[in-house]
């Protein structure tokens, strides 16, 4: 359980929506907290080490009720933690709300915040000096390597949790301007197989069944981009009754594809087909003016891609004689044509749009790397050398084997005998 | 099509059951090769461009119709070819006849030859001289290194497809005798995705059905091991109607196995809950006596792993009151308790013994990737240090695309606005 | 389309929660309507022929989207139409306000509505004199033959789509009291493979899902029940990951299950097994208190049956030392032991309580047999004897066309060769 | 097992291939044994009750290893039985030859018999002048009724478990000369369900891997109906990677395959895009001239309906310049375009042609049904009306009750307090 003090008028800073909601934000994040069995062992853990102590820290992540579970691990582990939205949609009013109120921790996030006021946060978060940035699509470090390079001597790392934030790491280390570690959580297993496949396939259709109370058996679902979280979109809206269309740049993924029974095709063939379009390729412009003009009536536009940038909604917008709000996170542009097109959760991940975020069971073990990510980097000091590392392996299997103890499951071990057998060649023969 | 001049008599050296078997053979050869659309590319051009002339090569591999298309392949590019039985059953006499007949390969492979046999075809084989190895479990490479030093200096490098071979050769490096590059074929893409996932899965359930012709449907498959190969069996098992429990050492790989919708659980729990039983774990006894004494009656035990030591017969054997063949490929081990297991294919791998190995389209990608594996140690000779080393990426997509062309799909290509995107940090704020 | 005037002061007669609400339930009853085309043609139709002029028409539903669609089809269609909740929990207040005020159709129905208010509405459905009556369960109809048989000599018919109503019908003509027709809409294919065996299937999905968040995947998923909406449960769980367990007191249903690939057991073995329990059984306390006190701490209980007797949920609170509200439609039951039971939408149909009931493009189906077993007890009147009768074959088919049509999806046709061959016994030897 | 004595030269009368097969065939029929715990728990009831004491049976089903135990059984019960095939490649003639040789059971059956032998077979049969026939397809019963009316009066019904010969009954039925009862035995959920769905699923791709060794993994499978054989044919061909396209003519059944995840669309349509084709329609030439001219190259076409008509092979024979064995069961038909298309097991029953059949777990429900069925006959006698009939449910509960016993499987039974809620109508409201 979280323990709470009550504090109506907290001496926290922060920028959010309502104080008031903090009672319910604290029960939802409990609730959330059951499914997390992983990060409570490690906060458990690290109200005991405090690994954490004396680092400043800041978090740029979706403000949910898992987040604000890793967020509690964090201070009790001894971090001075700030906390800033990385998505202007996913933020849960309430739980920001709570972790100022019961927890203390300085919190900069509103539900629905424009362009200019995430900015501010961006340099808020920057403002406290972190040595760690636990990032979310690489915002907080693009911002720290062009404009503050003063700090750049605070900085002991940054861990980065999504594919897009790992593509701008990549870039900005090719360029020269990433110079300190960065922990690829996003690649560790436990973090990819579970939260990209599992949780992003789940919240995915449940983004969607939300935002329009459809029936997926049956209609045509395209899936733009067969990466891990292509897959489970994939895979889950088969698991739905719907046929699933997929569509790739990668000729390897697009066997895979074809492979697991899909129909793969190139855009241009699938737009007039897709009764749904899922985007989650972390590219942009995947769907666009030449795919828009020869859809379907009422054809439906999802995107589970970290940035609102993969459907063309502003030529979209160019495009279309009016654009009307049907249902909530539903809106229909109407092109001259007559036909119209709907696109849910203006086009953002729509899984936190829509639905409430992947569910806390998978947050629970992509956050326990993003803690234990935290602390490798501070013991890993002065060893670990610029640019992207991996979540090391015992890090890795470690999270698996608590999670499957949490579960009852038990595995089996390798005999004396194998052991042996897997280290010797010449017993084969 | 494959060219073919019927020579009765050949001076093609051999050591086959049936020459005589030859047009059966032949026939079977370019039934598979029809599926083979890739490596018929690679062929086309080897024989253009002559990429391996003047290279002795000495290939140890399931003599099956798919190899036949590769060894033509080999032959056509200009290495002088001999072929051997990585597996005393797999041979398919037909096959080895042709290619001694038909295409002038000399072939030592007899189905059901004895161990003695064996050796003394992996003596011919180094006997050779060979400059290239393509091995099928590191067989002939660790003969190599055990008993002919003196080779060494012959040797350009070896092809390995096998997770075993893989593992043995991983362990001659540690141990410091792999004094030459090795091509690991078993971790590109486009083998282990197809073959170890699809090609396994398939042919593991078509061998256990030939073998018993027994419904799947409601029968509880348990799978050992959830590498590729697993995965690939699992996945079909439940599609054909059976409920499927995995037993795993990695906790990661169990954890995937739970998300995928399986029961995992240790062996000694699964051992008395299932029907049938599928080892893939590349280790030895990992179906043993305490597991033997707990099973139903009936139980049936089936291997696709590499080597026929994952199940402990020779206990099995010890327990037993009596041993009968029950159908081809069936054997009924008797217990004292009264209790029967079924042994399928003598414990070696069910595909190969029961069935006709992978189909032929699955072989396809595999085998190109051996081509054309060899063609890359020979382009970097000299420059690829000793030790293993990943097929390139470049060789991967290309193999993957060619695939895709010949079923007729075609896939997306990034625009110039994306290319730039995904090599840009700074457009994401 | 649906035409509309705005009344804020409207002379229809109803019961409802806010009127102001109509601007809302009109946008909403239009957005499900574009997924309702096979009803659309029907009420299309029905402007034309006015097949239920001078009916007057007693409608006990789920007061939704897509029931408001149903009731302006047979308003257009010339009927005096009344509607009640058949659910106090299923009204969507919005809809019903919209009803009243856009469409003139009285309407008594208020989201959460007392068992004293619902037994008043059913009497008001009466006062109304019906000639048909639509019933959810059969009510309204028990109601009549117990209490107004003065009004049996007004009576038609009736139509009832639930398992529970047929149940019911079946025993009241056992009984001698059924005197009339009963139109069977469940049993049309159109209406059980795809409202029981799809719509139930993901709505029971979303209900759970929206009411707790928790990942499906790994979970072990206990379906009471597999009938078709047992089928479908358990179809869609396993396809969102979860490892499902049937029980069944059917033994034909139960080997259909054990050959689907599930796991088969009685209660007592599944209880201690389950994450989820989902009951859809139409019996009562297939949940009860042997089975409460052996599951695990933190199992959920939900209910897709028609009425919220299938869990013993008095019994549960009796034995319980505490109930908690720990999110929307998630009660926490905690028992003396410490551990604790979570009973989602207090037992009643998860996905009306929790979600927005069936997709409308199921309840299309669905409700084009009820609209069109209208116009079949009129015109068939005085030729249908009392007691249930199916739904005819050709109604039937002529929805499935009228669906496929709308997806643009073509069948085949007999030839004539084929057509006489189907007719012949003697051209097969 | 199966008591046995060795007759070399037997006085039973017989037609088959060759007696010396006779001990395989023993071996054979005792392995299938295994999987038929329920039809030998009728078997054994029969020994004590002999049901069929006095009763001139002839039976004409596919001489495979399954209907050997049900013929044993059938003679156990005291019938006087005589067997001829149903189908000439269904045939194992080694089946035959212990049925004769071991069991003194009139066999009249080989492997590729052609037409005239059939009709004498089953001439033969009516000269046996049987009081019960069980027939598959109807030709036995045709026969009779066309050419045999003087033997009507020995006849006391029929048992008939196939589509095609329910379909010809029932034309019988409705000219006319269906004089007595036949039981529907195709009808009966524990035929059907398992038989047609999970025994025509698994056997029918278990036939085609056999015929082709190819990989279904990625390939475009067209399955031509969508009854119980088409859903298990689709349902396996997608659980073994494939994509699946359904044809159908009847609207709802075509819904169905739409809302079970399948691209329905008319077989011209369909034909271009298919790389494999099964027919399991009951119709004839559902495949024809139009649809081989448009087809791929390299096309393959099996058949897993009754008879061997559902594909045009006349008129393909005619378009085609050559037709090819290219490997055993798979003929090339070379069309003057060029392109080829495949015939697997010259368009007969492929699961017989090319595999096994059914597994015996699978017919271990069906035959029990035919014995019962018979016995069911006798005790009806004079009570059954002429025309179809189905089994009685108590024989199909009991029949799935013994099966799932035999898997040591329990379910959940009714409590007093669930039958009498189940019975009542006034308890709901």
């Amino acid at each position: 359980m979280v323990a709470s003090v009550i504090k109506p008028t907290p001496n926290t800073d922060h920028d959010i929506k309502d104080l008031s909601l903090a009672p319910l934000g604290k029960q939802r994040i409990e609730w959330a907290g059951r499914e997390m069995p992983v990060l409570r062992q490690v906060r458990d853990r690290f109200a005991q080490e405090k690994p954490l102590a004396g680092i400043r820290l800041a978090a740029c992540c979706h403000v949910t009720t898992e987040t604000a579970n890793l967020a509690i691990a964090l201070k009790v582990g001894g971090a001075d933690a700030v906390l800033i939205a990385s998505n202007p949609l996913s933020t849960q009013d309430d739980v920001a709300a709570s972790l100022v109120v019961d927890q203390g921790i300085p919190v900069y996030a509103k539900k629905g915040e424009d362009a200019e006021t995430y900015l501010r946060h961006v340099n808020i978060a920057l403002d406290h000096r972190p040595n760690i940035i636990i990032d979310d699509g690489s915002d907080v470090v693009a911002t720290l390597v062009k404009e503050r390079q003063d700090q750049l001597s605070d900085i002991i790392g940054t861990t980065e949790e999504t594919t897009t934030g790992i593509v701008r790491l990549r870039a900005m280390f090719k360029d020269g301007v990433l110079t300190f570690p960065a922990i690829n959580v996003n690649d560790a297993d436990t973090k990819h197989f579970f939260d990209n496949r599992y949780g992003t396939g789940q919240s995915t259709l449940d983004g969607i069944i939300r935002a329009t109370n459809i029936l997926l058996a049956g209609k045509n679902i395209v899936v733009v981009g067969y990466g891990w979280c292509g897959k489970g979109a994939a895979l889950r809206a088969r698991g739905m009754g719907a046929n699933v269309i997929v569509t790739e740049v990668d000729p390897i993924r697009a066997i895979e594809a074809v492979m697991d029974g899909f129909r793969v095709m190139p855009m241009e063939q699938a737009a007039p087909l897709g009764d749904i379009f899922i985007t989650v390729t972390g590219n942009k412009h995947v769907i666009r003016a030449e795919h828009f003009t020869v859809m379907k009536d009422g054809a439906m536009l999802a995107n589970s891609g970290h940035f609102d940038i993969e459907i063309d909604l502003a030529t979209l917008k160019d495009l279309s004689t009016s654009v009307t709000t049907v249902r909530n996170f539903t809106e229909e542009y109407r092109l001259p044509s007559g036909k119209s097109i709907i696109v849910l959760g203006e086009g953002r991940l729509i899984n936190l749009a829509a639905a409430e975020g992947h569910p806390a069971s998978v947050m629970d073990m992509s956050f326990a790397n993003q803690a234990l990510g935290c602390e490798y980097l501070i013991k890993q000091r002065g060893v670990l050398t610029p640019g992207l590392h991996p979540i090391p392996t015992e890090v890795d299997q470690e999270i698996a084997r608590l999670k499957l103890q949490s579960m009852g499951i038990g595995i089996d071990t390798l005999t004396p005998e194998q052991v042996e057998y897997m280290n010797s060649w010449t017993s084969g023969t």
